[in-house]
C-alpha cells in the first residue's frame, strides 16, 4: 500500500483523488501582479499546487510573498543549491524539490532534511531521462527505463537515509513508453506517492497527445497519485488538459457530464454546432450536473428530462430547459449566454446533488 | 495468435502495422468532386481506409465511381438492407461493414457471406454501446462492457457459422474504459483482427484527450490491428490525431523526430517560438528525417551535427543547416519555407534512411 503525504491541507496518494499540478512559467523576478494573476487563473482552473523556480536568494521576499498569496500550495523548485533548498522552507513553502544529490554534502542534506521534517515539509525528488549519465545506461546494461528508474531510486535512498518519510517521487521521459516502464518499476519498489509526467511533451496536439497517452498508460493501471501535464503553453492549459485526462479515463469528473441525441430528420439545428456554441458554458458549470443537447424542441425536453440543463433547436434558435421544463427561448448566437442565466436562475435547486466535485 | 485479413493490398493484424482508418464526412450523394477531394486529403495525410455510408441504392452508380477513384480502399458502411450489402460487393468495395442480425433471414447472410467470400470481400462487425438492448444488460447481470462484448460475440457467430473468415471486429463505446475492457474480452475470445475507437469522442480537446486516453489503454496492452478516431471535425484531422497517438506510444511513426535543445543563456531566440514556426514544414518532410531546433548559431550546428535538418536562432533571424553544415540564412518568419527548401535541394541525399515509412 502506497502512503499518503499532506502537503498544508492537500492529500496526495493512495486516499486521495489524483491530483492536478502546474508549474508557473511567470518568473518570481518580474511583476508581483503578473504571477498572482497567473497562480489565480491556475487555482480557478482547477490547479492544486503550483511549482515554482527558485533560483536565486535575491527572489527570497518573491516567494514569501508568493506564498502568503496563494491560494494553492507552493512547491519551490531547487535544482543545486543547499541554501536556496533551506531558504524555500523558511519562506513557508510547505513542499520542495530537490536534488538531494545536489546538496553539497551528507551532512547538508541531513540538515535540509532536519529542517523540512521540522517544518512538515513534503520532498519532491526525481530525474528525468535527459539528466541520467549515459555511462549509467551502458555500465549496468540497462534499457533507458531501468536506467531512469534507478536513477530516482538512488535519490529516494538519500533521502531515506535522512530519516525523511514525506517524500514525493517521480521519473519522466519525453518517451511515453520509457515513463510508463520506469514508473512500474518505482510503483513496484516503493511505497511513496508518485507524481507523474511526460517532459517537454511539446505544444498543441503534440503535446495533448502524447500527454494523453503517456499518463494513459500508467492511470490506466492505477499508478499515480498527481499529475503534470507539460505543456509549452499557458499554464492553465496544462490544468485543462490534465483534468481532460482524468474526466477521459472516469479518474476523476471535474467537467458537467453532456448528453447529446444522435440527430434525427426532425432536428432544427446541427446538434454539433449546438455543442460548440455551449462549449464554452460548460466549462463554466459545476461538474455534478448533466448537459443534454437536443435537435428538437418537440421530444428535446422531454427525452432529457433527466438533464439539469438542456438546449433544443427551434426553428429560430433555440430553447433552454430544466428537467423537462422550457425556461427560455434565445437565438442560436445566445445559447451559452442563456445557459449560464438559466443555470443561474436555479443554482441552488440543480446544484450540489454530490456526483461531482464543483471547482469554481 | 489473431490471424490476418487482406483488404486488396492492405494487410490488418498482427503481421502489419497498426492502420489508420476514417469515414468520408462527404455524402456520396453531394458533388464527386467534394468527395473527391476529401478521399485525396485523407490518403495524403496517411488514411489507409475510408469508410463510407451506402444509404441508398440510387446512389449505386457514385459508389462505383468511388471505389474507381479512390487511392486507399473502400468500406461501406451497411446498417440495414440485405441488398444493399449485395449492391456494395457488385461495386467493387473490397469491405463491407454489416450487421449480421440485420440481413432479414439466415438464408439472406448466408448468401451475402458466399458472395462476399466470391469476391474475397473482408466484413467488419461490431456493436457500439449505444445499441445494446438495456434489458441484455439488465437479464445477464453483465456490466456495460460484459454486454458490449458479448454484443459483439452474437455477431461474429452469426458470420462465423456462414463459413466467412476475413472478419474485423469491434465493440466502441463513448467511454473509454469501457471500451478498453470489451476489447480485452473480445482479444481474448476471438482471433480476427480488432478495430478499435471510442464512438461520439467530439471535438478539439475534448475529443482528442478522450480518443488519446481510450486508445492508449488498449495500444498499450497489444490490443488493436486498426484505429478510427471519431471526431465532429473534418476526417483529416481524425487521421492526423490517429498517427500521433500511434506515433506517441512509438508503435508507428508518421513524423519527423524533433529534437530541441533546452534554451540557454547564450541562445538568440525562444526555442519553443522556433518550433512553433517551423511546424507546418515539420509535416511536409518525411518521417525517416531528424529535425533539430537549436538556440544559438554558435553550439548549434555543431551540438546537433547528426540532424538532418536543423534550425538555430542568429541575432536577425535563423539559419538552416544540415548534418552540421549551414545552408541557408532567413528571417524568422521565413524559417519554415527555409527548411523546406533546404530539404528539397537535399532529399535524395538525406532521405530513405529507412527509419520511417513516408507518407506523402
Amino acid at each position: 500500500m502506497r502512503r499518503n503525504v499532506h502537503i498544508g491541507s492537500l492529500g496526495i496518494g493512495p486516499s486521495y483523488p489524483v491530483r492536478v499540478e502546474s508549474m508557473l512559467k511567470t518568473p518570481l523576478s518580474v511583476d508581483r501582479e503578473l504571477w498572482l494573476r497567473e497562480i489565480d487563473d491556475l487555482a480557478a482552473a482547477g490547479c492544486e499546487l503550483v511549482r515554482v523556480a527558485f533560483p536565486d536568494m535575491a527572489l527570497g521576499e518573491q516567494l514569501v510573498s508568493l506564498v502568503k498569496d496563494s491560494r494553492i500550495p507552493v512547491m519551490a523548485d531547487i535544482h543545486f543549491n543547499f541554501a536556496l533548498a533551506m531558504a524555500s522552507i523558511e519562506a513557508g513553502c510547505p513542499a520542495i524539490r530537490i536534488n538531494p544529490g545536489n546538496m553539497g554534502s551528507r551532512e547538508k542534506l541531513q540538515n535540509f532534511a532536519a529542517f523540512a521534517r521540522k517544518h512538515g515539509v513534503v520532498v519532491r525528488v526525481g530525474s528525468n531521462s535527459g539528466s541520467i549519465p549515459e555511462s549509467k545506461i551502458r555500465e549496468a546494461d540497462m534499457d533507458e527505463a531501468a536506467a531512469l528508474a534507478d536513477s530516482v531510486g538512488d535519490q529516494v535512498r538519500l533521502l531515506q537515509e535522512t530519516g525523511l518519510e514525506d517524500i514525493i517521487i517521480s521519473a519522466k521521459s519525453t518517451s511515453p513508453r520509457v515513463t510508463a516502464r520506469a514508473n512500474e518499476f518505482l510503483a513496484r519498489d516503493y511505497d511513496h506517492p508518485l507524481h507523474i509526467g511526460i517532459t517537454e511533451s511539446g505544444y498543441g496536439e503534440r503535446g495533448i497527445v502524447k500527454s494523453a497517452c503517456g499518463l494513459s498508460l500508467l492511470l490506466g493501471k492505477g499508478i499515480g497519485d498527481t499529475i503534470r501535464v507539460s505543456l509549452t503553453e499557458p499554464s492553465i492549459n496544462e490544468v485543462r488538459i490534465g483534468r481532460l485526462i482524468l474526466q477521459s479515463l472516469e479518474i476523476r469528473r471535474s467537467y458537467p457530464d453532456l448528453v447529446s441525441c444522435p440527430g434525427c430528420g426532425r432536428r432544427r439545428v446541427d446538434v454539433q454546432d449546438l455543442v460548440r456554441l455551449i462549449e464554452p458554458a460548460l466549462d463554466r458549470l459545476p461538474p455534478d450536473l448533466t448537459v443534454a443537447v437536443m435537435g428538437c424542441e418537440v421530444n428535446g425536453p422531454g427525452e432529457a428530462a433527466h438533464a439539469d440543463i438542456g438546449v433544443a433547436g427551434t426553428a429560430t434558435g433555440a430553447v433552454v430547459f430544466s428537467r423537462g421544463k422550457v425556461l427560455q427561448r434565445c437565438s442560436l448566437e445566445d445559447t451559452g449566454k442563456a445557459v449560464i442565466a438559466v443555470f443561474e436562475s436555479l443554482a441552488e435547486e440543480i446544484s450540489g446533488s454530490g456526483k461531482g466535485e464543483p471547482l469554481r
